[in-house]
Parts: C-alpha cells; structure tokens; sequence
C-alpha cells in the first residue's frame, strides 16, 4: 500500500527510521512503537534504551565456546557437572538455548556464530571454526556433535568442519533427522520422509 | 509453547525483558531483535538508542493543534495557505499523517490524544477537549470536523465534543460512513452496509 511519508517532526523521522532498522520491522510499526515509546515516562524509555546499549557495550562471549556471557567462561563451561568431552556445534546463541530449553543434553557446546553461505558472503574465516579445531587439537573433545541447520549451508559448514578435525580421531556425529514428534506423513516433505525411512530405526516396544 | 527461559546472560535477560515490553513485541521476537543488535556495531546500536531518546528526551507538541511537532506551532498550524477555519478532530498524531497522505484535505487539526474510554479509564480530562473548545470559543473555526472512529467509544468522544462545542453555533461534521471502495457487497459487515444504504447519495454519473 502507498503510504506518504510526511512525519511531522524530524525526531519522529528518525526514531522510525532506527526502529525500522530491525529485522521485520516495517515503517509503519516502527511509527506505531515509536509512538507508543513517546507516550511512556521518560524513565522507562531511558531503562529501555540503556538495557540495549548495557547488553552491547557489556556483554563479553565465553573465550572457550564463544557463548554470550557475563564474564569471560559462561555458565555452562564453568559447570564441572557437565561433560566436556561432547562438543555441541551450533549456529548461535540461540540454538543453545533451544537445546538448554530440552533437558537432554549434558555436554558443552561451540557456537560458530553463523553458517557458511557464499551468498550471504560468509565463509570459514568468519565463524569461530578455528576455535573449535583449537579445542579439539588440544584433546579436550572425544565426540563433536554438528547440531546445523539440515538444509545445503548447514550440510556445507557440517562438513567443512568435519574434514578439519577427522584427523583428530574424534567421534563426529550429527542430529537425528524425521519426522517431528506428532506429524502426519501426509503433510511431511518428502525429502523428510525419505529421510526418515532410509534412516528407519529398530522399533522398541 | 512452553519455552524454558534461562539466559545465558543477565544482560541479554535485561534487553529482552525492555524490548518485550513493546506492544506486539513476544519474548522470542525480543531475543530475536536483542541477538541482532548485537551483532551490529557498537556505532549503529548507539546511534539506534540515541534517536529514540533524542525523541522521548526532544519532541514538542504545538500549542495550538496538539500534534507532535519539533518547534512550538507545527508545520501545518503555521502553514497559512492552509484553511485555519476548519478544524479536523481525530484521536491521534498517526490520523493526521493518514489523512495528510489523502491529499485531500486542507484545513487545520485537534489532536485529542485518545479517546473516551470507561474501560480503559480515560475519561474527558485525560483529552485535550477543553483546549478544543477554547479554540472554537475564541472563534477560531466555521467548520469542526469529528474525524473519530465509528465504534461505540468514538462515537461517545464525538457527542461529548459535539454537546461541547454545540452553543457556539460552529457547523459539526463527521466522516462519511460507508462501503470502502472496490469493496464488494457480499463481504461488507451489515452495520456498514446498512449505513451505506441509509445514507445513500444521489447518483453523479
């Protein structure tokens, strides 16, 4: 739709313009929130910018697996209770919490902080791979688990990493790939299905 | 969706807590938006807060007409090829950029700042109706026009303005209610459709 932008104040300009800034934000929530941060008192404008700026000025990332942390070795490489021979590879922070959000897993993790995708102009040299090829040189790992995305960037990046450590001896596996829990065959896609059938699996009643 | 919620950072914790405060704003969206911002430079973020304080911090309302403005009479309140003895009544600053962007109108505004609304506790005073009524005493319009939304709260605000402004023998209009155009028929709610047909307009080919 056609929409004459006209603000009527330069300042309301430019905070649409910053909001709308931020992934899938358009031009006109961006004035929506904005004008609803304009009727807001000024004290809880500036808690909300300052948590922004707070979070970028201070975060620090885990100088082992490159997690978002408030000091330099997160929670979870801290935690001696977890096992830190399994290495979980993931894409980003949140693809940790995701896995944190299950319960299942014990182990600690490595977060690329991307995928490789010429077309986005990533490539092996901008991800934390050599990070994770450190840790596994020095012994610290004896299964690296590639938890990527299962679509060709993923695949690509899973085994880009593998061919750097397989020479480490280390168990590399990768994520369980089917039908989500509770889906009907019939809406499945077929790449899933076919996935699914070819890496079928012995039933346990 | 259940979602565990632990963040690997107070920080992180802190920005999604302000961002999900936005209204349509969800938890995962707030991570979402939080996690980009942190990537972007320090500059750009920075320059993101500052224009949303800038705005809190900066914006004036004109004195005349009530709508945001960044010196105390707005561009349109000061624009004198602009008919100032009409005055369009709406709820909202985001009204007036809508009706500016028809192109169709040229006269003045009154920004009410909301509407009447029991349920949600504002009542006349919370309004900037005295200071409408102010500027029709003082003989300033021929013509007001209630440009509100055609619900019940609107419709309220509209006769509560209008018993206002009523003795001071001004012309009261309101919008023309009807089917929108291109709308067909057999998709118009009755009420607007009834309406349509109650006040029918002679035929103009």
């Amino acid at each position: 739709m056609a929409y004459k932008e006209t603000y009527p104040s330069q300042l309301l300009s430019n905070a649409v313009e910053a909001i709308s800034s931020l992934p899938g934000v358009g031009r006109r929530s961006a004035l929506r929130l904005a004008l609803h941060l304009l009727k807001q008192p000024a004290d809880s404008v500036h808690h909300f910018t300052g948590a922004i700026n707070d979070l970028r000025d201070g975060v620090c990332y885990c100088r082992r697996c490159r997690m978002i942390s408030d000091s330099e070795e997160c929670a979870i490489c801290s935690d001696m209770k977890r096992d830190h021979s399994v290495i979980c590879v993931v894409e980003s922070v949140r693809d940790v919490m995701s896995i944190e959000a299950t319960g299942q897993y014990h182990g600690v993790y490595h977060v690329l902080g991307g995928i490789i995708s010429p077309i986005a102009g990533v490539g092996p040299g901008d991800l934390t791979i050599s990070e994770l090829v450190a840790r596994v040189a020095a012994g610290e790992a004896s299964e690296v688990i590639l938890a990527l995305i299962g679509d060709v960037e993923g695949e690509t990046t899973a085994f880009y990493i593998y061919r750097q450590i397989e020479s480490y001896g280390v168990k590399v596996t990768s994520l369980a790939r089917g039908l989500g829990f509770g889906d009907a065959l019939e809406y499945a896609d077929s790449l899933t299905l076919g996935r699914s059938i070819t890496n079928r699996q012995l039933f346990k009643p």
